[in-house]
This record gives structure tokens, C-alpha cells and sequence, in this order.
């Protein structure tokens, strides 16, 4: 009986428990062992690993969060751990490594395959969505549906005073969840870090969208362009010559991870998570799972290495048009 | 300038008002007069006609429902009402109709188009999903979520009883939200009207589950294949030898059609709503909007007409595994 | 060391878990030994007894259900079984029994006061917020909450067809949950088993609505009074005279009980289990904890016996003005 | 025909619109004429009054904000511009003018009374809760689940990751979020303006909760004690030494004020609109709305001036004994 381990590594996202829960469901299903790893890679080091049968994954695929845990780990960028990882994981007669985890997870793991020659599969996630080779991570659509549902809230407080409400939104180095939630909420302006332009053209849209009639405006940041707060300050500066409610700022911060997974991140989830199985019992391995033209495909590990998925700048124009 | 009329017709789903707002702020961006027709084929003939500018549709994006309204129109289908439809766009100078509804409002809209020549553009909505020609119909996202979060609900007090639930989802002629939330809650028999199956593989499922170490079982079931209380019944006196916490139902209902849309209702609906005034302007007519391979194309509105839009079975095959 | 025990009986509602967590919380934190019992009743008889440390309740505040799960049991209502569970807790060693319960549930624990004088504390619980003798029961508000935000989403499709919905909601023999959902919803109209009335005020009240400029109506039902279907065909024959978009009706059902606790429920869970410990390390038995003028005080188990709590009935005075 | 006039002033609370609702559909009921300020004390000096019947306040129970909006007004705080504002009053014939406000408010439409001579009743909302003379203000029960939903969102990465989270809640002056929040949320530590202490405290919780087998824990501070930025720095610094998954902060900010408010929100600012109108038409002026034992009651207007209301820090015991 062959024996396959997961784990999941990174920042955490939701739908990670509804994909562990696919890959230790599909695995027995498939009759295989299927062994966790606790806290990412730092658990291949220190050899936490714990026996999944799918009993233990019950109960767990409404839930936000990773029961499997994660962890930071330097010490895996040396090559004497990643020894030591690999070799706990042939002391355990691991056939295969899934990793449910973003592009710099695969790029660890990947060094395991080179290095060690131990097989990996990829599952992505991220709230990012910013995975080069795959129209979707595990998580974004949680992570954009909590944004807005918090924007909403402040859109009430933004009306009720007519002012300008800056938001600050999670992504360090991508805009995809500033993009998708401008386009939901109805922001007068969306900064994202593909895509700078100066502030006066902020400060154009927003005088404009007053001049149309609009009583409050929202601007939304993706924390990777400027802090909510800067930005907010310097539109405060700007706009005290006109007659608003002033400037506030929100920083949604953590609660874009969290909470119970949406529907579809459940979905997808499980569909990435016996994609990935069934891959595996095909004797594919070293392949990344990936979302291409809406169907789940395999493609090469190394895919989305040092490559940058760019948000469609089509989507700017298509925020001028919604928010006349 | 040229003149289009909008209308929402059929049962309402949450994303209306977002394709609303993106027909109305397009059609103004392209220079064109937008009208929006009120309580769909019934203002037709009745000329609820009233002058839609970007500012009506503001603070609507998030709400659910149609500011359009809605209602139901019989005398349609009379060859002498449509010619006083028809009458009334042209006396009010309309080029095109944009119709947001379902295969059924199409195929009478189409019939504006054969009789009296009146341009019509379709965008397709329906919580059902069930439209033939489009992977996607403004509004299924929601209602899925909706469920989902109906269910975990229930899923509470199922586990807290050691019951079968027996749980009735929207669908009359179609099982993808059942599918859907059947996968995303980890029900254990999903029944759909496209695929049924007799009554003893049912009371199978659950004893299988139980004999896995399940303590309650989730039964969801399309409103298109049996009422929940009868499935209910049935199971009741079929579980009758064993110990169970006994066997409950609950039918959903039209929780499922209402609410704030999610943020994918919300963009996609403001995606349709600007491409299809975007062809129009191109000179297109008498097509729907539709999504396919994930992209947002156009198709001739007859596209759906007689056709019916199937479940793939292989998510039953999925659903087997995940529910281990 | 002391020992007490502590149970959940009768139907689940949100916030159990949070008294369970205190019941145990407090029960350590002065120096006594909690013993959770499994399944009510019935785990009284047959001996489902687990020690509980504060560390196997973490985790548990913010769901809804029992993790120590609820029973039917039948044979509690015999007096040999009774003894059975009196003879398991003297086996035990328990000093006290928590029944976390309704009032049902307190006569059957009053028993083994009476019979067996097994001391017993009861924590007043039921969604109904029915229990004569305590301002409030643990699970009501998140049931009201659960109730509104479906009705919310109800009215959407309500407004947008111009149609009257009846909406059914819980409450076999009391009209809390209706009459506070009626009032936060605005329903025109709520029915109650307290204070039943003839059909054609009904009729008459949204008529009335309708002439006053409403354009849909919302009818609340308590399931004891009537079923939503019954009410929705009568008043479907009685309107069928007026111009309206139909009737519908819906069943709110079981999702009334679950999900997550509102913050009310968690906090007054919380005071409830732990001020039920400090009694009993005061020495007090055989008490019911309550809610009076806002605080949480304690009184005699069998306080609430034969007594029928009843809504103030000028609840309906102040819904005549807020529907003006 | 008596006329009175109705605003709402400061910032905004969810509730806000419920309690406009039913202060003018009482005047309608009680056969006022009923007046809107918009803008709070702006709208008095520049007289931006409006009608409001019955319709006008239609479908806005459920909705967060405030309709009449609200904005600052520096200027009323000189006199000439209260007599500006009183003169408008009086040739709008206005017999009273209800402010539905918090301290800050009330203090200044007293100025009218005395000055001026205008009746005034006020209504005490406030997402702080922290109006002396009342148990509770409109917006606070929304707040706390707001704030109780978005940490529940947090705890999932908190647990996954196994770190200490702090969280900044709002309350400048006021710990009564923070604490709600805090048991609701079983947090390790809850920090409030009015009983401050030590650094080295906090920590030992921290440490003494991983101690007992915590693998993450929770720190809630008001944000008027100290910035969660702050405090998670010197956590950090204090924590370095043990094995811990890192300390992060989140700032909840705006979302606490918006969304649509809970049933209780909705029925207690119901309940507050109805009964103040109901003291004028008995011919009471210049008092205040009060909850006191749980029942509504009238106060004078000035009873809160000067007076600070202070959480009960018993509440401090019941959090440690909670997370035990």
C-alpha cells in the first residue's frame, strides 16, 4: 500500500481544511495511507506526522483555518534540513509529498525533488490569487467576499457622513483582491501595486465623482501600493479646499484570512484536492494542480516559478464605466 | 442619441441590481439614453417606462432583489399584447430591449425580434444555473451560498441530535445547486432530478456512512425530485431498526433567492451588463451574454431555446469520495 | 474534591457549548471535578460519562449545538430507570447535576431531587425563550437574529415581486420569536398562540398596508398557530379580489436553532454556567438560574412548574405604530 | 397640529435609521406633523428640514447609517449660531426636536432648552454604550458582533499559525466593546481605558494560558488605552524568548460601526422612537430615553452631564475564570 503525506504551508487561507479533507478522502478512496504533516516543513523536520484516516478530517470543511497548522521555517532554505526532511520522510516510506501552499512552498518543495528525489505535488493557495499557471488559489474568493462585506459595513458610515473612506486590502505584491473588491463595492478608485498612477488623479476622480453627484467616495489600496493611512492623509490634504465629510481610513487587515470558507472555495478545494490524488495514482508527480479556461489540469511544478500573474488592466476600465 | 430600454423579468436573483447599474452607467458612457422598464413584460405592455441616469442606480450593488421589479405577465404570450410591447418601444424611440431574465423570458423577447423586428439583447439570470449556452447565470453563486450557509446551520443541531437531515434545495428541473452545496457541505446522498436513483441506495448511503463512524447524515434533495418531507418520511420508516436520532427535513425555500449578492454575483453581473451594452454599441443584436471556458462572450439569443443544461455526473463520483 | 456533573437536555440552541465551557471553566477554577454526561438523559442511564478539563472545552464558544449531544428518552419517564441514573451518578460520586435544559427538562432532573435526592442545578435554555421565571433562556437571541436576517433576504424577492409572504417561524406554543422578529423585520402582521385572531383582520391589516402606499407585506407566523402554507392559501383566495403579485409562504425551520451564537448568547451563556457554579460552592441546590430586571439571580428549580410565561401584549400596540 | 423635528447627531450607529422609523410613524400615529433635520446641528443653522410621512422611512430598518446623515458642526458651539438654529425651529413652528444622539448631543441641544427655550427629548445612541443613566445605547449590541464575527475570523489564523493576536477595538473612553467582546471571544486578555495595568501582566497571562496548553491566545485592547500596534510590539519584544508563532496585531476600525443591526438594535431603537414620542404626546420635555432594571424609562436630559459610566469589573473575574 502506497503512503502519501500533506501538508500545508504558508499564510493560511480558506478552503485549506476542505482541501486536506479532499486529499485524505481521495487517498483512501484510492487505497492509500495517507500521513499529515503538522506545521508545514518545520514538521518534515521535527517528523510530526500523524496518521489521517477520514474520520479525522470530519467536521472540518466549513472551517477556516488549517487543523494540519503551519509554521515560518529558515532553517529549510539549508540544505542540511532539507536532508533531514527528506530523509524522515523515507524513514516514513512517503511516496509522495502533497504541499497545499503558495509559489514560495513550491519552490521548497521543489528542492526536495531535485535534491532528494522525493515526489511532490502542488495544490495552490493563496487569498492572493497571484500564482502564475493557474486562473485560481485556494482562498480568493473567501478572502474577496470577506473585503466586501466589510466595505459594505463602512460604506454605511461613509454615506451617513459623506466623506471619503480610504481601505486598505491585503496584497503585498498583487491586486487582486483590491480589484475584485472595487469592482464589487462600486470604489471610486482602486491602487494596486501593477498599476500605479500619481495622486492627483485620485484626487481628479474623486472631485469628479462629487461634481456627478455621489456624497462619498471609497478608495481602495492594496496594502503593497501605500499604507491606507498615507494615502488618507495626503487626500485629506488635498481635498480640505472642497466642502466633504473629510477623510477616514480602514485597515481590513487579518479577517480577509479567516471565517468559514464560501462555497466555492469548499469546491474547488475538494475538486484541487482528488484532481491532485487521482494525478498521483496516475503516476504523475512533480506537477502543479492548476484552474485553466475553468477545468482543473496538471501542469509542471515549476510552472509559475519566477513568473508574475498580472490582474487584466481591462478591469480599470471596466471600474470607470461601473462607477460613472 | 440612440435609446435603450432595460427590464428584469422572471423570479428575482441577487446580482439584478448590480447588471442593472452596469446596463445604465454603460449605456451612459457610450453616450446612450438608458430606460428601464418596470415589472418586466407587464411595463411593456403597460409603459412603465422611466428614465434610468447613473446616479438612479447608485447604493444598489450590494442589495438584492430588483429595483426594476418583476411580475408575472400572461398576456405575453398573446400575439395582440406584444404588438402594443412592441408599439410602446417604438413610440418611445427604443433601439434595443435589454432583457435580464431566464430561457424562458428570451424565447418571449425573441418573439419581439420575429414579429416586430425589435432589437433584443439577453443577459442571463436565474439561481438555477440551468441556462443552456452559459457556464454561468447571474445569481447561482448567491443562492449556492445562501444554502451553504443555511445548511451548516443545520448541520448543528444534525450532529448535536445524531440525526438524518433530509434538506430541500431550490430546483425544479435542475440540480446545480444541489450538486453544488451537496459538495460544498459534505452531504452524504445528494438526489437531483437529472439523475435519480432508487430509495434503497439512499437508506444504503447513510447506513454505509454510519457503519464509517458517521453519527448523522446530511440528505439534500431538489425541490424537482421529491418534497424533503416525503424523502423524510420515507427514510424514517426504512431507519427505523437502527438507532438513529431520528430523521428530520427542512426546506429551504426562497432564503436562497434573496440577500446581498457575493462578490462574484456582483462582478459578474457587472460584467455582462457592460458587454452587452459594449456589442450593442458594436452594432450586435439579438444575442445573449454568456460565460464560457471562464470568458465572457456572446452567442445568438436562440442559443438555449429547446436545449437543457446538464449537471456533470462525474461531480455524483466526486461526492462519493469526499463524503468517505 | 467535589464532583458535579452537567448535561444538555431537549432541543439544541445556540450557546450550550458556551455554558458548557463555563460550567467546566468554573467548575476547575474552584477546585472541582466536572463530569460531562453525553446525550441528556439518556447518558445518565446508561453511564456516558467523561471527565471534563478546561483544555476539552476550548474551541467550543463560538459554535452552535452540543458537543456533549442531546437525546430523546423515553425511559426517563419511568421510575426504574430514574433509579438507574441516580444509582450511576452515587457511582460517580457526583455532588451535583447541571442540567443545562428547559423546562421539561427541569422536572425531569426535579425527580431525582424528590426520589433520590441527587442535588440539581438547572440553566434555563431553549430558543423559545418560554421558561416561566427568567427574563431570558439561553438561545433566544440568535434564534430572533437567525429568523431576521432570513426574512431580510425573503423581503428582497417580497419587494421586488410586490407579493405577500407568510413566513412561518418557531414557537409550538409561545410567540417570542415571532413577535420580536415581526418587530425587527416590520411585518404588518404577527401571529401568535397567545393572542389568536380571526382571518379577516389579517386580510384586512394588509389591505390596509396596501392602501397606505405598501407595496408587498410580510405575515409572521408562530408554527403553533398555524401552518405558513394553510395561512398563505387563505389569504391567497382572500386577495385574490386585490391586484397583488401573490402569496407565497416559507418555513423558516430548523435553521433557527443553529449556527454560530450571536455575542449575547456567548456572554449570558457564560454568566449563567459560572454563576451556577459559585451557587453551588455556596452551598445552594435544587435551584434554577434566572434573568430578573436585567441580572442574573438564582430561585427554586421548580419555580417554573405549571406556569406559562406569556409576551406582553402591547408588543402588538407598539407593531400597529411601527407598520403605520 | 402639533410638529416636531428629528435628527440624528455624532457618529453614526446601526439602529439609527430604526429609531427614525419609529419616531415618525409614532408622530403619524399620535397625529404629529413630523419634521427631518438633516445633517444634525448643521441642518438646524442652515434649515435643511424635510417632510417625512410614513413611506419615507419604508425599508430602512435593516439598514446601518443614518438617512438624515450626520456630519460635524463646529459652529454650534457659538451662540449666535444657536440662535440661529432656534430661530429656525420656531418659524418651522417645531414643538420639539428629538435628537437621537449620545452625550455629546444631548449637552448641546440643552443649550436650546436653556437658551432658547425649545423642548428637546433625546434618544441615547452610541456603539460605546457608555451614556451614564442608561444600561444600554443604540449600535452597541450590533458593534459587539461585528466586532465578535471579525475576531472569530481572526482566531482561525491564530490557531493555525499558533500565534498571539492583538486586537484594537473601538472605545476612546469606554472599555464596554472591549469587554463584550472579550468574554464573547474567550480573549487571554482585555485591556480598557478604565482599569489599566501593568505590561508585565499581560504577559504572564499569555505565558501562564500556553502553560495550561493555549497554542495561540487573544488580546483585545480598547483603542483608547493604547494602539494594538504598540502593544503587539512590546508583546513581541517580551515573548521573544519562548517558542511562539509570532505576534500580530489587527485594527477592527470602521467595520464595528456599520452593517445592518442586529434584532435587538433593531427593537430596542423601535422601542426608544415609539416611547419618546409617547412621553411628548403625555407632554414631557426635556428628558432623556433610558433603559434601567431592562425596562425603557424617562430621565431629565441632563442626567448623563458630567457623569462617566463604568463598566462592572466583575466582568475582569468572569474573563479569568472563563479562560482558564
Amino acid at each position: 500500500m502506497k503512503r502519501i503525506a500533506v501538508l500545508t504551508s504558508g499564510g493560511d487561507a480558506p478552503g485549506l481544511n476542505a482541501c486536506i479533507r479532499a486529499v485524505v478522502r481521495a487517498g483512501h478512496y484510492y487505497n492509500l495511507e495517507v500521513i499529515g504533516v503538522k506545521r508545514g516543513f518545520k514538521g518534515l523536520i521535527e517528523k510530526e506526522f500523524i496518521n489521517l484516516s477520514p474520520r479525522d478530517v470530519s467536521q472540518i470543511i466549513n472551517r477556516g483555518g488549517t487543523v494540519l497548522l503551519s509554521a515560518r521555517e529558515e532553517r529549510f532554505h539549508q540544505y542540511q534540513y532539507r536532508k533531514i526532511a527528506a530523509q524522515n520522510l523515507r524513514d516514513e516510506k512517503i511516496d509522495a509529498l502533497f504541499v497545499i501552499g503558495g509559489n514560495g512552498s513550491f519552490q521548497g518543495a521543489y528542492l526536495l525533488v531535485k535534491e532528494f528525489g522525493i515526489p511532490v505535488i502542488g495544490i495552490p493557495k493563496t487569498i492572493d490569487n497571484d500564482t502564475y499557471g493557474t486562473e485560481y488559489t485556494i482562498g480568493f474568493d473567501t478572502a474577496v467576499n470577506n473585503a466586501v462585506q466589510a466595505i459594505d459595513k463602512i460604506r454605511d458610515t461613509s454615506m451617513s457622513h459623506e466623506r471619503v473612506f480610504v481601505i486598505e486590502v491585503m496584497g503585498r505584491k498583487s491586486g487582486f483582491i483590491a480589484l475584485s473588491a472595487g469592482i464589487a463595492t462600486g470604489a471610486d478608485v482602486t491602487l494596486i501595486p501593477e498599476y500605479p498612477f500619481p495622486m492627483h488623479v485620485i484626487v481628479d476622480s474623486i472631485l469628479q465623482a462629487r461634481k456627478r453627484g455621489k456624497h462619498f467616495s471609497i478608495v481602495i489600496v492594496a496594502e503593497g501600493v501605500a499604507s491606507g493611512k498615507d494615502i488618507a492623509q495626503i487626500l485629506s490634504e488635498k481635498l480640505k479646499p472642497y466642502d466633504f465629510g473629510g477623510v477616514r481610513y480602514s485597515v481590513l487587515g487579518y479577517i480577509q484570512r479567516g471565517g468559514s470558507p464560501t462555497a466555492y472555495d469548499r469546491i474547488i478545494a475538494s475538486r484541487f484536492g482528488v484532481f491532485a490524488v487521482e494525478q498521483f495514482v496516475k503516476g504523475k508527480e512533480n506537477i502543479m494542480v492548476a484552474l485553466e479556461n475553468g477545468k482543473v489540469v496538471e501542469k509542471p511544478l515549476e510552472v509559475s516559478f519566477g513568473k508574475i500573474k498580472k490582474p487584466d488592466l481591462s478591469d480599470f476600465e471596466l471600474n470607470n464605466i461601473l462607477t460613472l
